[in-house]
């Protein structure tokens, strides 16, 4: 298929989940086994289409790595067993790792609960002409810090500042960051995995009957699918305050796994192509001096 | 092809390249044109291991990053044009990059001049599971800095320091560096890409006639052009008093970039099967724990 073919293909398929007004938002519009018209019989079809929008992503980031201007981040968000890693590696493996940086966020470190809530985030931002992934993000301090208010107490903020407004407060600092980020060259894009309580189910025994998936599961994931309404709320809070037109959340049904990956595969070529990338051009100066450079050369 | 068969085959392509005793090395003896029993019309051969390569890499650091124990270190160095960028986007692209971290050294900063010379490498090492790359090093400090000694004065180095021995000394700083790494689990693997002038000269040409390639050409190229058999002197230095046996020099031949990619991969591959990798088993307390979480569930 041609580039431009398949970006016309592969580029409207996300644009139904774009959440760039949030006000209105509800999670339950958005149903996690959705595939839109593709079938289940569709799925190698699906992954055709993955494999052609991943040679896409790979060509438009060489220019964006060449051009050296604009960086590109992309943030995911999800339950476990969403599939935020398994998307990670089926969508950017492909790309040129030299303009592609990953940074999964665990649990704060001392140093950084001695710092704000953005700033390790900060410290690992996309340079110039790269795409920076993070695997979960300053998001959290509205979602597993929300769900379980004792970690927030636990965070060394001066008590005085912990209020009833602090989810707005953050929220709204979340915002003008990403505007931020936005007038400087970084193009932010945000997504969060929608995947269901029974397929997740599913999943978690899967990682507890295959042996090479066990490493991956613990008893703590159990526990926090106990909170999961929660969860939803928070996120659906989250998605609502924070989806901008120049930061939107993508809500992308994560119960088909196929399918996730071509819907993220869509809204990055989608970012990726609305920067309008080309090879640097260079002015009249830079070519004498090429011209110039040849002749010695030879 | 087999996964086994093909880590056999292309297991071996790197050994006549690997130095890890230094002291006789004479960089002449490895010619940049070589391309072992791989005839040019062979190319398609080499693609088509490279592929198989590749895959077999990325399984491999699958399993890499699941034990999270083990890093691995992968150097590359070379003059302009050697082909550096290539090598790493053709070799490590197929990589999940939530694995793999690419680190490119230009020019020191104010701040990292305010810091010893491994200062700024040894922050940007790999964490454990994971394969880092470095595009330069800590080697320009043996290199480009020897080659012009006058960035050694503007270095702000204590003027006391700077004796004949530094060169000696910063080889030796270097092993004790690796040496340490590799006690550490950091498996380290360094590359210089052995171009011929020749060859360079022809791929500038390419660079300078390829619109789409002029942003990678500078003057300033031509004059480390200049610097030719001084560098090749300094590379030989290097190699002949850093080469060890935990942090082997790779000198692969670099005039026929298909060829350079097969050597590299099978130097990673050589590396990661080193180390005996496998998905971590669980132990008892930890299957009782999963039996118990499989019953919470159903």
């Amino acid at each position: 298929m041609k580039s431009k073919t398949l970006i016309k293909k592969i580029g409207k398929l996300s644009e139904k989940y774009c959440i760039s007004v949030g006000k209105e938002f509800k999670l339950n519009d958005i149903d996690p086994g959705d595939t839109l018209n593709f079938k289940s019989e569709d799925k190698s079809k699906a992954q055709e289409l993955l494999k052609g929008g991943v040679e896409v992503i790979a060509s438009l980031q060489d220019k964006l790595y060449a051009q050296d201007r604009w960086a590109v981040l992309l943030i995911f968000q999800a339950m476990d067993a969403a599939g935020k890693d398994s998307v990670i590696k089926y969508v950017m493996s492909g790309i040129n790792p030299q303009g592609c940086q990953v940074y999964s966020f665990k649990a704060p470190s001392g140093e950084e609960l001695d710092h704000d809530f953005l700033w390790r985030c900060s410290k690992n931002l996309p340079e110039r002409g790269r795409i920076g992934i993070f695997n979960r993000s300053y998001y959290e301090e509205t979602l597993i810090v929300r769900v379980h208010e004792n970690i927030l107490r636990s965070q060394k903020l001066p008590e005085k500042l912990i209020t009833k407004n602090i989810w707005d407060e953050r929220f709204q600092d979340i915002r003008n960051f990403e505007k931020y980020l936005t007038r400087n060259g970084v193009t932010v894009r945000k997504f969060f995995l929608h995947v269901s309580k029974k397929e997740q189910k599913k999943r978690f025994i899967e990682r507890i009957d295959n042996p090479e998936k066990n490493w991956k599961f613990s008893l703590a994931d159990l526990n926090e699918r106990e909170h999961w309404q929660n969860y939803m709320n928070a996120y659906e809070e989250m998605i609502s305050n924070t989806a901008t037109k120049e930061a939107p959340w993508y809500v992308v049904p994560a119960d088909n796994k196929w399918f996730t990956r071509i819907v993220v595969a869509s809204a990055v070529i989608d970012a990726l192509t609305s920067l309008n990338l080309n090879y640097p051009s260079v002015g009249d100066d830079k070519l004498k001096e090429l011209a110039e450079a040849k002749n010695l050369l030879q």
